[in-house]
């Protein structure tokens, strides 16, 4: 008894964060792009004891995919995840991991949630563990995504042209925690994301949102130093790029140059959202080395 | 200068059709799925003379195509479609030659819309022509959707489970002009459509939902006679069947026993929606044979 599905990898570009007292209403608009690269999950009964999950083959805390389990279930499961994106990277690992987590409990338990359901449970658990705002909402069709209204019901757009792939390099975990907690910080943050979604509705190609992104990095202050070092080395190369919000991540058009800041990877950009993962898939993520 | 974009076809199982002065909110709610089967569409610009509009290679009226178009933009162009689901079949080939052609366009022409602004041209072109009411909103993210509310802006939800493949067999048009002309059925259908959404919100299966198509396809009386021996045939194989709303064709999840009913073809269930098909896609479609 056993049931797997995958989520993708998420990049913000920029946003706008609402705190409400409803955690279902809390949330934030703005715009990213969903990653092939992402979360696989495999989700099997224990038959007693405590819930455990894995993540790449550790036994890890995962506070998201944990609370998002106590709001599905009782049942004491066995979560072995397996992340083609850094943990902590501005990625959606967190998001991605407990949205895979519930489609397959879901499939598992015979929950009989729809999809959307599902959606909000990953969601009020990345709002009430601390960990994100708009990645659940921004993955959940794929693509390159407008977010129109924070929180739920999400309200999605989506931008129709984009490149096959996004190339990104990741330098280090940023606390996603410790950055959403300044309040004057947010407050500043939110006027410059609601600045860029307005100019990106009135321009909505994926030029623009990768010119906004980074005016968006750049005018909060958000980005660092060897980021921008970053941004601007594939824009010497004739590409676009910008920092993840928020993570040390440079995500990019282009790979030239980004060699020499550190591993440099590429991934589709996804167009499914998250999805179980049938038999019939000929890949085993779970036998990877 | 062309730019290329598929979109899937889709099966509606139920539906509740709305009907309002103002076409924008006109559409229907319902359930249904997105196949990989669907409409590849080639856009080139054309110097002058009259748009023209290629279905398989031949030169056709395709209402909803042109009406899509005239609601884009006074160029001419040439529109070439291939088409890998049957026209008049209900199987949204309107529908995916429209939202094909938005895509296209879109990018060719540098229009700058949002996918929800094309999504919302094709569906008025749909409902313009009388070709369809919800083919459009069901096919917008793929997957094994259920349409919240008629009409825009699209309000949808889905069904995490489902198989990889579904089977179909179309015996031939039925119009669905003509079937959707008639008040007194139309106000029928509409009372078994709100039953069959109700029941399935309750219970989001997949299983779930091709029983209640199936239900809902005899409750009407929309199921023909040849349809019907069809579903028998694959619920005596152990399989789930219904006729797909509004066309001659049955959609099961079984082969078995159905290749005496026509040719069988098998489809995976579509999971990205309409999307632009990049230089980088592999196969070339308008060269087919």
């Amino acid at each position: 008894m056993k049931a797997r599905a995958f989520a993708p990898g998420h990049v913000t570009g920029f946003f706008v964060a609402r705190e409400h007292e409803d955690p279902l209403k809390t949330g934030s608009c703005g715009a990213g792009l969903s990653l092939d690269d992402g979360v696989y999950t495999e989700v099997t009964l224990l038959p007693d004891g405590e819930t455990r999950v894995l993540l790449n083959g550790v036994e890890s805390e995962a506070t998201t995919t944990r609370t998002l389990i106590d709001l599905l279930t009782d049942q004491p499961v066995l979560v072995n995840s397996r992340l083609s994106v850094p943990i902590g990277g501005g990625l959606g690992a967190s998001a991605a991991g407990a949205m895979s987590t519930a489609l397959a409990l879901n499939q598992l338990l015979g929950l009989e949630r729809t999809f959307n359901e599902l959606c909000y449970a990953a969601h009020l658990a990345e709002v009430a563990s601390g960990t994100g705002l708009g990645d659940v909402s921004g993955m959940s069709n794929g693509g390159v995504e407008i977010r129109l209204q924070p929180g739920t019901p999400f309200a999605l757009d989506r931008i129709p042209t984009a490149p096959d792939y996004i190339y990104y390099v990741h330098f280090g975990p940023i606390s996603t925690k410790g950055v959403l907690s300044d309040e004057q910080e947010k407050k500043l943050i939110s006027l410059a994301g609601e600045r860029c979604l307005k100019a990106l509705l009135k321009k909505p190609t994926f030029e623009e949102f990768m010119r906004l992104s980074r005016k968006f990095a750049v005018d909060t202050g958000l980005i660092s130093r060897r980021a921008l070092d970053a941004v601007e080395t594939a824009e010497a190369a004739g590409g676009l790029a910008s920092m993840a919000m928020l993570g040390d991540t440079v995500f990019s058009t282009t790979a030239d140059g980004l060699s020499e800041f550190g591993a440099v990877r590429r991934s589709r950009i996804n167009l499914t959202g998250p999805v179980l993962v049938g038999d019939a898939c000929q890949r085993d993520f779970f036998n990877m080395s």
